[in-house]
Order: structure tokens, then sequence, then C-alpha cells
């Protein structure tokens, strides 16, 4: 079975709220795909994302009818907060959350549109890069940037990328692939909608770490 | 206040055992260390430290009776564990624990030293690299030794290093110095005893991240 093929996001609703509970476990499973890199390095990121689920969880699990979706919690942080909004909660653990999965999305996309460095058609890089300069990059402080350089090193072989996304099932690349457009359909909705809510609720901060 | 002289590591018994809940409440002071290199950056190391002592911590409080030496856990855990032993359980968040440790210590000594790069007076570049190559540099595969010299770009001022170890305060620098040394008279003993300890028992490891 293939890792994204147990993550099923829904279909969003008009309004295009994102429902709370459904959002929260279906991403719960994605920190699995960066142990598809690969490389204990990518186990800090994991470590990053899982903290930032983890702490959108505790705030819904304090009041589940009340946050039923996302745009709940914001709206409720927001009132909480005051001045410290957006800069706090699960506000901006979701401000980050979100960048992280753009990353995979953007990554995975670039990966099923079959763009690729002709010279070595077996690295990824080229898909990484793109993904961390659509989604990243700007968030970060120039010592970060150095230190993706470097973790870029770590980048895995297309092929045992592809084959790791499929749970080590030896399935053609095809299939792996359109498994991954698939996944993308929902996904890429829900996070475009998660991104318009921060530019609706003027909840988008643009510092660097 | 120094950070330092917050935390009291005790002079070590003629059998060179290290108590395990005195090691343990100092030692849950030291993450606070990585603040005073200033970037965030170093989130991610403290992140490691704090998980090896919640991870020896959730033993000890298992059976604190049990558990007085760290030694005791080291031999409870060869005899449960067998052939995973040791890399596995608080022996294993101990092995990289003390490489911290032993980090920190190298660093704070070279400072105490005098240890400087004449023609960057201010930087601590040159004591910072000592640590690592001293303490890590071997546990560390080619990747993450970059991700090393990247981070290493972050590492602040000696004269805010100091001032922050000093909680701020406009302390003398020699002032500083001399709390560092009288730190580190009890602290070394400890690390020394704790390396020895995994040599005698064999349960030291030498694979690379
Ligand atoms: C021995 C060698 C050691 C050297 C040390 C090297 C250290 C390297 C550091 C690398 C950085 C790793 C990536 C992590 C970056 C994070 O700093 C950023 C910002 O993180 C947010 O910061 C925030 C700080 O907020 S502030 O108080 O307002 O300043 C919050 O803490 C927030 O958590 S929260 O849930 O509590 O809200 C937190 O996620 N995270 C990211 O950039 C996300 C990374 C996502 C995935 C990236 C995928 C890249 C893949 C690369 C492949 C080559
Ligand atoms: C967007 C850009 C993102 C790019 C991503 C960059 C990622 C950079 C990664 C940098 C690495 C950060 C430092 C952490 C390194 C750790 O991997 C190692 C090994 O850690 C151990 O691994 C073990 C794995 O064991 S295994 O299963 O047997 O393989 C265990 O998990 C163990 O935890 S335990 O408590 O559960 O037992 C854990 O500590 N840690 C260290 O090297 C310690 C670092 C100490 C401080 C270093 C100070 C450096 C300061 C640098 C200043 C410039």
């Amino acid at each position: 079975m293939s890792l994204l093929l147990d993550i099923q996001f829904e279909e969003l609703p008009p309004d295009k709220s994102v429902d709370t509970k459904t959002f929260l476990d279906n991403v719960s499973k994605l920190p699995l795909f960066f142990d598809c890199l690969g490389s204990k390095v990518f186990t800090v990121i994991k470590s990053d994302i899982n903290g930032n689920i983890t702490k959108i969880k505790a705030v819904y699990h304090k009041d589940p009818a009340k946050y039923v979706t996302l745009q709940d919690i914001l709206e409720a942080e927001r009132e909480a907060y005051e001045a410290e909004w957006p800069k706090v909660g699960a506000t901006l653990a979701l401000m980050w959350l979100k960048r992280g999965l753009r990353f995979i999305q953007v990554l995975l996309q670039s990966l099923a549109d079959g763009e690729r460095d002709e010279n070595n058609p077996n690295l990824i890089r080229v898909n990484i890069t793109k993904a961390y300069e659509q989604a990243l990059k700007r968030y970060h402080g120039w010592v970060v940037q150095k230190v993706f350089s470097a973790a870029l090193l770590a980048a895995p072989y297309r092929s045992n990328f592809l084959k790791s996304l499929s749970k080590g099932e030896e399935v053609k690349e095809e299939d792996c692939l359109a498994n991954v457009r698939h996944f993308l359909v929902n996904y890429t909705m829900v996070i475009d909608a998660i991104y318009e809510m921060y530019t609706n609720l003027n909840a988008e901060l643009n510092y660097t770490v």
C-alpha cells in the first residue's frame, strides 16, 4: 500500500472550510513522508512538524465542539490573544505547518509533472529545491538556507524515494506517480484553502527564522 | 546570577558512581545553554538533548530505588534488552547525551583557557570547532558535518555569548570566566566518569548519524 493512499483528504465544501478533525487525522500521517527521504538528517524536520500538529491538536481537544473548522480556531485565538495574535498558539503552529505541507505538495507535484534534471535523471534535487523556494526559503535566514543546501546532499535517489512512498513495494514508477497525482487533488485544495484563510484573516507573517 | 552557578554538579564519591537524581536535576538546566548561542538554529539541538533527558528520566521514575546510580540503569537494561543493548533505552539516550555534555565542556574549557583566533578575537568559531571535533564529529556522517559547518556561521560573538551565560548581566569577562572555571571542575569529573562507565561496561558504539 502506498503511504499516500492511506491519507484521504476530503473534498472541500463550497465555503472551503476545513474540518479540523479530518485535517488533523490526515496530517498526523504525513510526517512519515520525511522518513521516505531516507536519511536521519530529516528527523529534525519531522519533529518540527509533529510539534506543530501536537499543538493544534491540544487546542482542538480542549473543545472539539467549538473548533469544528480550522477557521473557528483562528477566530477564537484572535479574540483570546488580542495583540499577541497571530504569532501565538495554534494559529502560529498552523502558519508553519502549512508551509511544510506546501513543501511536500510542490515536491510531489513537480515529480508527478516529470520535472527533472536531464543530466542527473535519478536525482530529485531540482524538485526539492523548487519546493523549498516556493514554500520556505523566504522564511529562512541565510544560515538556515545554508543548512538546507547542506541537507539537500542527503536527498535520496528518485527511484528509492518513489519506492519508499510505496512502502517498499515494487510498484511500477507510473503506478506510484498515479497515486501521487490522485493524492494531490484534494490535498492541494485543502492547502490552498488554508493559505487563503490566512490571507483573508490577515494572519500571515513574514518574519524569518 | 550566572546560568552555570545555578547548576551545581557534586563531587563524586571514590567509586565515581553518579547519582541519577542529582545528575538529572542538573542536566535538566543545561539545554538553556543552547539559548545562549542566540540563534533559533540551535533550538534543534536543544530538543535533541531534551529528548535524551526525558528518556532517561522516564526510566528512572519507573523505579527510583532501583536506579540510584546511572550504572544501575545501564546494568538493568543490559539484562533486560540482551542483544539489542546498548543501542536502546536510557543507555542509548545517555550515550548521545554525554557527547552533547562533552561538547559543552570542551567549548567552555577552551574559552576558559583563553584559546582564540588572534585575527578574530571576538569570534568563538575556533572554540566551537574544537569542541565539535573532540565530542561529536566522528559520530556524524558527512552531511551532518556539512550542516555543522553551516550552523557554525550562526555562532554568537564571544562577548555576547559570555554575557548571556551571565544571564545578560554586565559582569566583567574575568568574573564570568571564573564562574566557568568553577563550574567545570565537578562537571568535567562527572562527564569523565560517565565515559569511563561506558568503556568499562562495553556500552559505547561508534556508528554515525
Ligand atoms: C551538530 C550539527 C548541529 C548543527 C545544528 C543545525 C541546526 C539546523 C537547523 C535546521 C532547521 C531545521 C528545520 C526547522 C526549522 C524551524 O525553525 C522552522 C520554524 O519553526 C517554527 O518556529 C516557530 C517559532 O516561532 S516564533 O516564536 O514566532 O519565532 C514555532 O516554534 C513553530 O512551532 S509551534 O508549533 O510551536 O508554533 C515552529 O514550527 N520550521 C520550518 O521552517 C518548517 C520546515 C518544514 C519542512 C522543511 C522541509 C525541508 C526539506 C529539506 C530537504 C533537503
Ligand atoms: C529547511 C532546512 C532543513 C534542512 C534540515 C536540516 C537538518 C539538520 C540536521 C542537523 C542535526 C541536528 C543535530 C542532531 C543530531 C542527532 O541526529 C544526533 C543523534 O541523535 C540521537 O540519535 C539516536 C538515534 O539512534 S539510533 O536509533 O541508534 O540510530 C537517538 O534517537 C537519540 O535519542 S534517544 O534519546 O531517543 O536515544 C538521539 O539523541 N545527536 C547529536 O549529534 C547530539 C548533538 C549534540 C549537540 C551538538 C552541539 C553542536 C553545536 C553546533 C554549534 C554550531
